[in-house]
């Protein structure tokens, strides 16, 4: 059974980078399975994502205490992540249950690339029959107000206990203050139930109504402390009609809710996002 | 020979108003074409486009006398509009030729519904050539500052004397005054290159780029005194990577942009379109 | 607690039609909720949805004998649907999980307009734990080849004893005799792993991938004797690129099977869906 | 002005080809602009674009002849193609205007790669005004049947003569002969009027209406023998309704198929496109 290594990179862009990287892998004889890159040629930054296949004969260990002297050299920050190794995910929602379901779904078909839902934790206890269903735990840690040092230390106890690799915000509709989220950086996915920067805040669906626009949409993106300013993942809308009232967008909104938002679990969990400032390279498989 | 005749109306909800509405047509044996309608349960309102087939031996005074009488006791608002009487329309541009192109193009197609684009006003003169290649007449109306009243008293004068029926911002770049733009009631049609709310005002492209957004998209939308709020027709996106640069946004923004404007334009020609406060009510053909 | 109908209506086109049949529910003091219609000019057909509220006073049995005066005076052909008659759905699977957890998931979250999944059948037992999940009854009826009578008579006396009122076809795979199709005409939905008529028949994904299509879609259909070949009710497509293999056509597939199934099948029980031959009118709510 | 060259390479698939090709030009200290690649991992094929910045010290002949030696010792097919060269395109049409108009416009506004619209040839005289006011020549030769041998002789002599690279079938409505399509091996382009395989040969949109699918498309391919069956290299669709008759599909779908067949255009002239047998690769920018 062959293991692959998965490598993402990030450094100043110059010449001769893909060759001294590539170059790296053909030297050892390692067989390169896909190879995508990005220029971002007004901020003279280079990434790439590169997945190799490890050889029966070499291990992590090897393979990383060589790369790390290329790194070093080249100047390359960058992470590196091994199919088999399952992620854990932690799904924090509040009374909606549409994004949950669609993620322990996924997650029970294997779908999710690397990771599994374990945790599910609620400000309410209403969804716990819906992780029953999926025999995944639910903890109910209820909250006087957004920010509760409390209630977050008990949810990052439990974050930690189940040894949590990312955490997803299924329509939460709490912010969490800036100390938790410094605490898992990159490690935090948020659903805004509107396209962003559209209708950043409350109520989307109600002012996207009153202001008639003719698609509504999601939006899936890294929590920062900034709210909803953070590295956006993925995006979609859906045409609509004058025809649709705020409560049949937000109906039509749980479809494409939940689609973005698995999107970018998906896409984070198979080690394909990389975050530039307020942006992110999301590379195709 | 026969002529169609469309009727916009809008009154207050009330039961009844379909079979009364329907009936006037019904009792004079007049073929009803095609009747959309929509009712406003938020706000207690009925609209309704109905379109008939005018037989031979009824004259327009005629039909619109009676249908005054019905108006008149139902308390509804209308408009009536004739199939063969071509709506004049003008076309303000600046330097950019993309929207020009497709709407002189489709109007030469006579895909425009019931218009013709028959006057081009440009704030620069680049664009002439542009109009000559099909035939329009074009005027360069320069200006120094957005709502210079001696241009916008020229550019009405020229909109009087051609007898313009809609007004089409093409990539105008100019906020005109809300004295220009009460004259033209729900007949000037504006393209705003980003998909609104998000990225009102200047440079959106740009802007979107900054943010990490995953789609473009343009807003064509009836012009009202505040800049980039009037009721939005029409609004498109196409989905967009890390890779694409401001300067390729701009560029996948033209496709965008001209047919989202060339459909609103046709909705509104085609007598499609109601307004209902910020809202629109467009009704399929 | 007010009640609505909601009746289907087809017939021959004439003049006057929408005048009489809303004067019908005027005469009578009902509030029209809704009304959708379609003229088929081609065909010269007729179709209406009509919702409307029932008063206290009235009865079913009275609004439908009323009614049923008017339909043979106009010869209506036509069907009364009541909104919190709830009705049952059976899902028909064979192996594959994601479009019967998005019909259970939607049933759970009362989201498939008036209906609920109370029953699921398989030809293998693999999904019996999905279905108990949601505690719906499952039953194993497997077969040895498509149109096997014997098992298709178990599976009739389940959708009998359940008083099953719509059957979807989850991706069962196995094609239905003609006498088992005829039993529930416009009652059997089923989903096409392909955007038809593109790939009809088997292993659509290899052989979009061989044809190199730029789009993979799917579609949702009633069925009939025909396979692939019943009205479509609706369909979607992504967009893929070159490097999509079979293997992810299938799983980016997935997402859209379910949803283009999901929609369906709340059309239908929406009453939102009349057939015209090959074609399906389907109204917006 | 510095020019810029890009390579379309394919080969074998094996190991160390990236380091291989990217090392060539990091030795010779070239920029690399961007560097695209695909493994065909079914058909263990390898492909590559990539596009290098050529320093003023640099003569395309040393380039050439350099890279040639290492394509000999790799045993890659590839093609080369320099900024700043005007690839000259013929279009070929009959009387539809819509894909015409859209060529020349993008033509006149610099959004075709590095193409120009440089002839129009039609089998009727009635598009001639079109090219005209683009300034661009018009030939007209009329056939009496698809293949007519005289015929495609005087169309191959004036592509021949205005030093044509790439041909583009808009809504020619005629089929070429073997032999004309073999003269231009990838370089006849070809929009067929629906979403391909879905109605292949004629009369699409009327089989489109017949058969009731929810959304029609437009398919650009390159010509090759077998009618509609060549490598496809753009797809778009939108969804339609019941509602849309025969003429409004036509009406609707001319502007799929313009910007479908534009967008085909633009990629092959930007050198984005490698055939791999009925696929295309179609790399981003």
């Amino acid at each position: 059974m062959t293991r692959n290594a998965v490598f993402l990179i990030r450094t100043a862009d110059r010449k001769g980078l893909v060759a001294q990287i590539t170059g790296f892998f053909a030297c050892r004889d390692l067989n390169i399975l896909s190879c995508r890159q990005y220029t971002d040629v007004l901020e003279q930054k280079y990434y790439m994502r590169i997945a190799v296949e490890l050889p029966a004969g070499l291990t992590k260990a090897e393979l990383e205490s060589e790369f790390a002297k290329l790194a070093a050299e080249l100047e390359l920050s960058y992470s590196v992540h091994y199919s088999g190794e399952v992620q854990n995910v932690a799904v924090m929602v509040s009374k909606t249950s549409h994004c949950l379901y669609d993620l322990l779904t996924n997650s029970e078909e294997n779908l999710l690339g690397g990771g599994r839902v374990t945790l599910v934790i609620g400000n309410h206890p209403e969804l716990e029959e819906v992780a029953e269903k999926f025999r995944v735990p639910f903890y109910c840690c209820p909250l006087k107000e957004s920010g509760d040092e409390k209630q977050e230390a008990q949810v990052m106890d439990l974050l930690e206990r189940h040894r949590i690799d990312l955490v997803v915000l299924a329509r939460y509709m709490r912010v969490l203050s800036d100390n938790f989220i410094s605490r898992y950086p990159e490690r935090i996915i948020n659903i805004h139930h509107a396209f962003l920067p559209a209708f950043m805040g409350g109520n989307p669906y109600q002012r996207a109504w009153e202001r008639g626009v003719k698609m509504i949409g999601a939006t899936a993106h890294y929590a920062t402390a900034d709210l909803d300013e953070g590295p956006i993942i993925e995006q979609d809308v859906e045409r609509i009609t004058h025809e649709s009232l705020p409560e049949e967008l937000r109906q039509r909104g749980r479809d494409i809710e939940r689609r973005v938002l698995t999107r970018a679990v998906r896409a984070h969990l198979e080690h394909r996002v990389i975050t530039s400032g307020r942006r992110t390279i999301v590379f195709s498989v």
